[in-house]
């Protein structure tokens, strides 16, 4: 069965993104440091046509996120970035360029009506009004066989948690204090149980850190 | 140089207790769960006198810890429980019991004067009422060579976070969502870089879950 996989770098207070985020600066003051560990591996420049980078365990792991999924479900801030709607703002779509990294359906939870937009490289961005099992239903006819990769931001992803429809979490734990931003875990009231995959029985991941 | 290493266990979503905690339940609402993996290893079990247990990873890393610190300093709830301050509860003694595990100095942060309780095993109980710098200075001085444990809560990890006094923080990640309850760091304004000990070179933790 495939998965619906949320797919996201936290820093280690929690963070998914810093305060005050503006269309310049789109992921919050410091939140830029949350992808530098991707940006910087060799396997995520290849995939964006450039050259260069680092190679082991971070590059491994971006090549293998890369080719993981077969369709992507995103909020409207992921898709125009830290620009409004798009009625509002003409370069919402310059966001992602002409040619985006997905190379295959996009689904985009908004409360504004769009025609599909169809770019180069495979990639289409349709736009769902109707909420997040709707997205996710059309997500799997999209996918096909294929995992669901769900890119962000909290919000959505806090509305799937909540829901129950997360499959699994890759979680990116980089070692930075942002000290304000957005959490990826707000207080939920609720209480959900995991089960990490393939390490010690306990589940429990040991983090070892100095001051640099 | 001896260190001041902040070592606890944390829910992934940030909480190093649940909500509502009582004196029969200091932990809080599904706070117990975030030690469950210690408890449950040889090497815990054996520093208590108690048999069985897992061994493992898990275990390893408890035989480490215990031995870790030459002195320890902690919070005046994490050593009088789910209780209020001595002078209002007789039982406040009794959290730790008459030999507690420690078998050092501890140094506990109050706002409370108090002769020093010296109990069985070597551990002495010092109550510091002039703050978590004074702490620090008199937790070096018992320690000598050796490093020193600041054990908890999340309020005391926090003081000495904003002071830039930790070294050294080791997480235990619990893959549990605990969705309220005392968060490790609260927003705090401020911002701190952290080296991640003898890993990759980006520091980032991937971590991967899935509905059990």
């Amino acid at each position: 069965m495939p998965e619906l996989i949320l797919d996201i770098s936290m820093s280690l207070d929690g963070f998914v993104a810093g305060p005050n985020p503006t269309l310049e600066d789109p992921l919050g003051q410091g939140g830029e440091q949350l992808h530098e560990w991707v940006i910087g591996t060799k396997a995520w420049r290849e995939a964006h046509g450039q050259e260069g980078g680092q190679e082991g365990v971070d590059s491994d792991l971006a090549a293998e996120l890369v080719g993981q999924a077969s369709a992507t479900i995103m909020g409207r801030r992921m898709f125009s970035g830290g620009a409004g709607p798009w009625e509002e703002d003409p370069n919402a779509d310059a966001w992602w360029g002409d040619n985006p990294p997905f190379h295959h359906s996009v689904f985009v939870l908004t409360h504004h009506e769009r025609e599909p937009l169809e770019l180069k490289g495979g990639t289409t961005f349709t736009f769902v009004t109707d909420g997040i099992e709707s997205a996710l239903e059309q997500a799997r006819a999209a996918a096909g066989d294929g995992d669901i990769r769900l890119g962000g931001g909290a919000d959505v992803a806090q509305q799937y948690l909540r829901a129950g429809l997360l499959d699994r979490v890759q979680l990116h734990v980089v070692p930075v204090l942002l000290g304000q931003g957005t959490r990826l875990f707000e207080s939920n009231g609720g209480s959900l149980e995991l089960a990490r995959v393939g390490e010690s029985p306990s589940g429990v991941v040991h983090l070892d850190y100095r001051r640099p």
